[in-house]
């Protein structure tokens, strides 16, 4: 068996459910603080979930990391984005120079930056800073055939997966889902339409900002992936392959390694919940352990988060991606933790409960 | 006349409209950062509308203050809450402590809390570290009169703004509202029906969680103080001090003295709505300077907002009050701001602009 294979079904067969004496303990904390019983409302959850999941009634959220996967798709000359290939390159020296939307919000949430190139297509191994995995350069026209093969979709996930496990060795207690690829809105609209049994009137959207006709055309790429690949997508991993990406496949790594490492992951837009949808599908336990960060502008996201049954935290019409609203999301997960750790219970306080009225 | 209508009138007048110069000029800055534009969706909105405030392309966010105003109501009596008054004097106590959840959340978010009593129904001015501004014990019971004189909503009204202009003067870039007044949803939600012409039953909810009898007792004392000071409720402030409370009159001043003092003002949830709808019906261009920091599960909050044009940036289901919710829109108002002041542009960054598609 492919190495990459045993890798996978060891990574999901080692996925627990969530603690639930911890999650017991978090709610009977709650009800002791200085505030009417269920006051911070989502806050109050989003502490219950983390205990659920670390064991801790207070855990920390420090230090955390993005990772940003980089890669390209060869469906981008069916014309299926506002923006040429020549960007996603472009965007991950804007990464490593520090000036992207996603560097300001991750200095600002004091999270560390990693980018992977897992399939840029263009030769980037000199670039400092860069995590150069590259597992091949950009993935062919899925509307014409398979993106890659089942053994590269494999190789992007175990590495996606690997550069999480290291960081939890470094110390991480927290991750985020975040990506560039230019044209990945097509591949994630294909997997959605795919997992969740949806038309791509339904799914697909704008991206990056296409007009009417470039949406109808984008549209029209989706429905003749599904077709030229029909056969690979009753399996989540042979649909990944057939109409994924390799920075996708490498989110579906990364989240189940959160999931088996007991380490939330917090997901950002459209692209994550394509990948979080390929995890769920290949491992159902791993979806304890995500958080919908935000709610994407992009339409389709509400369809992979409403399969996946997941909430989303901030509804900010954001639709940029390199994991910004996930990120975003931290601050509120710190919330949640530090109102366990540090507010007062009503007998430290000498304050009155409530009376039945 | 009275000095502090005089104080009020000078005020109002001095509120001025945003600057359309600066606005104009954070779009085109937008436009030029490197991201699809449009694509930070919210983040966007929001660091234009802070230009148009400050005048400034990236205005700083801090130094920042939440000023939590504290009084009691006499309408408890009437059994509208499900926590008796005294509970009021024990949370200043736990405010001063630093033990409470605005404390815990103005922590994360670097922002001072300033405990302010304006009408608490008990001796308070021995506590170390509040301020002591009472203009009475308590507000009468506006089930069956006014709640106050309406020369002590002035007093208050005036103490409230006197308490910003000192932040500012001391360095604040924006404020955000806070209380705590057992029973203080019964008269916000009398004002928000008073000024928006909506009935009780649209409007009241279950405060700090009463339940279905208690709320339909709430629905008959809300009306039945509209009923007893009808003849107060087509001005403002006449309708503030029949219906209202010393924390909401506090408010009301802190956002009017925000919006002359060209500070952004975060409003927290339904109280600091029934205050804004208040200073909103003194000076109308007061709204622009005003950012609803959260929705909250109170049902008559929407009301409010929808009244005063506003759409809340989170919603997390809370309804704890004291500032929470506007204090965690902090972070996304510093997001905002950052972005401006360090991403890169196309130009910096060398990269390729988006085509017509």
């Amino acid at each position: 068996m492919d190495a990459n294979k045993e890798f996978l079904n060891d990574l999901t067969a080692s996925i627990r459910p969530l603690d639930q004496d911890a999650m017991a303990a978090a709610k009977r904390h709650q009800k002791n603080l200085t505030k009417p019983a269920g006051s911070l409302g989502r806050l109050e959850g989003l502490a219950i979930w983390m205990a659920g999941i670390t064991g801790e009634l207070a855990p920390a959220t420090a230090p955390r990391t993005v990772i940003v996967m980089a890669g390209d798709h060869g469906v981008v000359g069916e014309g299926v984005s506002a923006y040429p290939s020549e960007v996603t390159p472009q965007m991950v020296m804007n990464f490593l120079g520090g000036g992207a939307a996603i560097n300001v919000l991750a200095r600002q949430a004091g999270a560390r930056v990693l980018v992977v190139d897992l399939g840029v297509a263009t030769e980037l191994d000199q670039l400092d800073g860069l995590v150069a995995r590259k597992v091949a350069f950009g993935t062919d026209n899925i509307a014409t055939g398979p993106a890659m093969s089942k053994s590269q979709a494999l190789k992007a996930l175990a590495i996606g997966a690997e550069l999480a496990e290291s960081e939890f060795a470094a110390g991480a207690r927290m991750l985020a889902t975040g990506e560039m690829g230019i044209g990945n809105t097509t591949p994630a609209s294909a997997l959605i339409c795919a997992l969740t049994d949806t038309p791509p009137e339904v799914v697909v959207g704008r991206g990056t900002g296409l007009d009417d006709s470039g949406l109808a055309r984008k549209r029209t790429v989706v429905a003749r992936a599904l077709a030229s690949n029909e056969s690979a997508l009753n399996d989540p991993v042979d649909a990944l392959a057939a109409v994924g990406g390799y920075e996708i496949a490498g989110l579906v790594g990364l989240i189940l390694a959160c999931a088996a490492g007991r380490r939330p992951v917090v997901l950002d837009g459209f692209i994550a919940g394509a990948a979080a949808l390929v995890a769920a599908r290949i491992a159902p336990a791993a979806r304890n352990y995500m958080l919908a960060g935000h709610l994407s502008a992009e339409r389709g996201h509400r369809v992979a988060l409403k399969s996946l049954g997941l909430k989303p935290l901030l509804d900010l019409d954001l639709r940029l991606g390199e994991g910004t609203g996930a990120v975003l999301a931290f601050h509120l997960v710190d919330a949640a933790t530090r109102i366990m750790a540090e507010m007062a219970t009503f007998s430290e306080a000498s304050i009155s409960q409530s009376v039945e009225r």
